[in-house]
């Protein structure tokens, strides 16, 4: 399968990512469906023209009549609808997913599917502060990376598929990755990132803080307003490597804790300059960069 | 001493900060002089039109002659400077500074002051990632908090012309706030956020890291790229404030990292609620968001 402007393409879970999909691929010509569980996002969806049609729940015609499902659900919400509906996926259908973590979930979705369909999975690393429809936006995919995650299982042709699906949706780059080396690289930078924004939320209450706050304190802490639901799920499912990378965060941050009580200032400084130049490598432009 | 149009503005230390002040107060009609180290950061200035004179060093006309005088200098430097140089203060000048650690500075200047002049502390929370009077610019004190560190010996009048520079920097908000309170806020928010990132940057060398990078870990290290000799000097002379915040987030960090190897989901959950709740505070209108 290629993807052309025939392919019928179908979102199930029509939130913030899903909702971006959608608009994204309906501005490029793609007829786009949708299912998901509120009637109020699919009128809404509907409304901006975003979606062609859309259903609440399961719809068997619209799911045999997809020739690309992508999925925009929790984890285990993922797992639990191919459990329920795997055998009203056509034959040669591909699917795909945006699911934050994948040992967990890309190996089982893979035993469920049907004879002939193919689960290649990837990670659009992309996202907002807001969640549901409303807040959807294609803006979010410029700039961004877009994984592709294949497993032995997965032909050349889906992953291309699957690439091809990202350059549509106007990401920056693209890049294939491994199954464990994703799971590795998303609990160190965003599962961690998220661990220590909520800890410095939770280190201090005063109400004071916001008369004195900097940009630096605001950065941190941006992503610590969390889906309390979504992300305990995510660091669940990635349990063994958000602790590995908890354990040498701890041990990292305890070297320089020592340094500053022993006055040790060369290895504070060599510290700062790692930083610095391993930083500097992240520097990338941006559209609304002065 | 009221601030008036005829006040007569030294700036010290002409770098991304100084620059800046010298930018704002010069474009609001305040004669500003400075004085740096570097010839070429005095012609740079002149060529701009922030400043009216400047001079390398120590000039004693340049310094009697001025009637506000503010530091913006390393907080060793500052010590060093007005032991060297208190006797050329005239009586009646009112001297402010920018450091970013007040306990290890303020009370030492106010011990070198003459007879008659005084030493009012601020600190303007507002910076960018590169340094420099070529990097200056009065944008940066938009939506910035800006602290006046008063101490037992300042007088009423010269806080209040404290603040009112602080309202013709154009910062969004200005408030007071004591030496040790100052230093336990800014080694939270300020110095354990920087340690926080560059602890980040040091926990992996992997040179793929920037093609899988979502923008959570660009945010949470975006204050990375340090130098090392400045932040070195603030850690240190704040440093058993630092090393009680760093202890703070340590064991917070460490409940996280339970809760998640135990499977406690009760208490991640309600740590990310908590951090939710209290991020909601901070968020502000900036010009530039949507």
């Amino acid at each position: 399968m290629k993807l052309t402007k025939d392919t019928n393409i179908l979102i199930v879970g029509l939130g913030l990512l899903g909702g971006s999909y959608a608009m994204a691929l309906t501005k490029k010509g793609y007829r786009v469906n949708a299912l998901t569980r509120s009637q109020s996002s699919i009128d809404y969806a509907l409304e901006q023209g975003i979606i062609a049609e859309g259903k609440t729940g399961v719809d068997p015609k619209m799911i045999g009549e997809a020739d690309l499902i992508v999925f925009s659900i929790y984890p285990r919400v993922l797992i639990e609808w191919m459990e329920e509906n795997h055998s009203l996926i056509r034959p040669g259908t591909i699917l795909t997913d945006v699911t934050g973590v994948k040992g967990y979930t890309v190996y089982r979705v893979q035993e469920l599917l049907p004879e002939g369909a193919e689960f290649i999975s990837a990670h659009p690393m992309a996202g907002r502060e807001c969640l549901g429809v409303k807040n959807a936006t294609d803006e979010i995919f410029k700039n961004a990376n877009y994984l592709v995650v294949p497993t032995e299982s997965n032909t050349e042709e889906a992953i291309t598929l699957c690439e091809e699906l990202g350059r549509e949706l106007g990401f920056a780059r693209i890049s294939r990755i491994s199954v464990d080396k994703h799971d590795e690289m998303i609990a160190f930078l965003s599962q961690l990132t998220h661990a220590i924004a909520v800890t410095l939320m939770c280190c201090n209450d005063s109400p004071e803080l916001v008369n004195y706050t900097g940009d630096s304190f605001r950065d941190l802490t941006r992503i610590a307003k969390i889906d309390d639901g979504m992300w305990n799920e995510l660091f669940m499912c990635n349990r063994d490597e958000l602790s590995r990378q908890m354990d040498i965060f701890s041990e990292t941050f305890e070297k320089m804790r020592r340094a500053l009580k022993e006055g040790d200032t060369t290895t504070m400084r060599q510290m700062m300059r790692t930083s610095t130049e391993r930083r500097k490598l992240f520097d990338k432009p941006k559209n609304n960069e002065q």
